[in-house]
């Protein structure tokens, strides 16, 4: 499940409740993982405070700041245990840059084929993917070179997640995206919003928040590849959506689900 | 024409240069009228300088702050003279409020329809359809309520413009109008960019920015309706483009138009 960052910690828990509900039955134990960010100190309470509140059995909080750290026989017991992993914000890159080959994030993706759930808000969404963007301002996306990307943590093929989306204009960065290859799927999260991706591979929009699609799969030109660096990028033809909670998209089919459509789509794959 | 403000005045001058050369043949006066603006003291000599290096025979600024002097006979005659009708940037409200209706205003629409070019840059372009934009944080969009609009000047009908497009992320704003009603095409302007409206209705966007087209033709469902104030829009199905320089769009086909398909259009329509 990816989180578009500032989800609410302290009041009602909207989003975490949903992370904290998908957790593989009789396992409430839940590992936090501040690797991404600054100040893990200022980070790590809050949300144990918050999975506390949730009925977690235990929260532990893992600071994980160098690869040694990410290859510990310690932390990866406690990952071997836990029915929620959930990854804080921060800089995507160093998040990768720390857990990116390492025993832990093999022991993660184990888990995550056992059933328990992978979470992360803000640089933790954006990583989930096989290529995350890592760098580039909304302002000057549009412009040959101006997004930056690299590989992400793989918990997620065929799409490619921003957050803080609306917040901060970043459509522009789906869009420049968008055009490198259509065959992506573009994932803006909200503020406040997180999107569950089913095994089905059907996302469902969760919180109050939007979760914005940009899918170019019907893109009909583009100048991008005919351009020098820093020009300005021709698009024609993308699908934009809008998705508040309780609606989906079908990855596959490439179709929006409205409620009714979503929970159809989901009750079938029980 | 309109300009998605912050367009270059001092070096080049490429979108005031084509906003020039598109006066009637033999009229080389220009009026800027600085309504919107809060500071037209500083803003109509920037705009003199660029119009008389352009070649400009005459350049008139008109202050035009209140209704009475909307009414000026001295001010009809300077705009009834003029090829180049140009309003800058500031408030649109402010603009609508202090010449809508007015004599000033009834002779500009008269001086366009005897083939004047009228141009606007950021206020000056939103309010340039007959409906407009005059309020509304992109970061708080696509929540029913959130984008304030109100009648507009009425120089072109079927579209709805935003400025400092990219620069703001202001995406949400036009989504959130084309749900309330996809008949209008919903045009926004990136900084240093502009877009003609020719006579035919084919836009043609100019200048190093972005002319972004978000097409709601196709919309294909919407909550909006059923929502209380404030509550999140969900929207299945826009067309995004984004048009560089030479490139363009025909409103009435909601057609994308390469370079080659615009450049056909434009000749046969002259």
């Amino acid at each position: 499940m990816a989180i578009g960052g500032a989800e609410d910690k302290t009041s009602d828990l909207e989003i975490l409740k949903r992370v904290f509900d998908l957790a593989p039955e009789a396992n409430a134990e839940v590992a936090v993982i501040a690797t991404a960010s600054s100040i893990p100190d200022e980070v790590l309470p809050d949300y144990q405070a918050a999975f506390e509140r949730l009925g977690a059995s235990r929260v532990h909080t893992l600071d994980i700041q160098d690869r040694q750290q990410a290859a510990d026989d310690a932390t990866l017991r406690l990952i071997n245990q836990s029915g929620v992993i959930f990854f804080t914000g921060g800089d995507q890159l160093r998040l990768t840059n720390v857990i990116g080959g390492s025993a832990v994030l093999n022991a993660i993706r184990e888990r995550l084929m056992a059933g328990a759930v992978v979470a992360g808000t803000s640089a933790g969404a954006a990583a989930m993917p096989g290529t995350m963007i890592y760098d580039g301002a909304a302002a000057d996306a549009l412009r040959k070179g101006a997004v930056n990307m690299t590989f992400g943590l793989g918990f997620v093929d065929g799409l490619v997640i921003d957050s803080h989306f609306l917040e901060r204009g970043r459509f522009s960065r789906l869009m420049q995206i968008g055009a490198t290859n259509p065959e992506h799927l573009g994932v803006g999260l909200g503020e406040d919003a997180g999107v569950i991706v089913h095994p089905n591979r059907v996302l469902e929009a969760i919180g109050p928040g939007h979760v914005i699609i940009i899918d170019s799969r019907d893109l009909a030109s583009s100048n991008i590849a005919d351009l020098s660096m820093g020009e300005p990028i021709a698009i024609e033809n993308m699908i934009l959506h809008a998705m508040v909670s309780g609606h989906g998209f079908d990855i596959e089919a490439r179709r929006y689900l409205v409620a009714d459509a979503l929970d159809a789509l989901l009750e079938e794959s029980r």
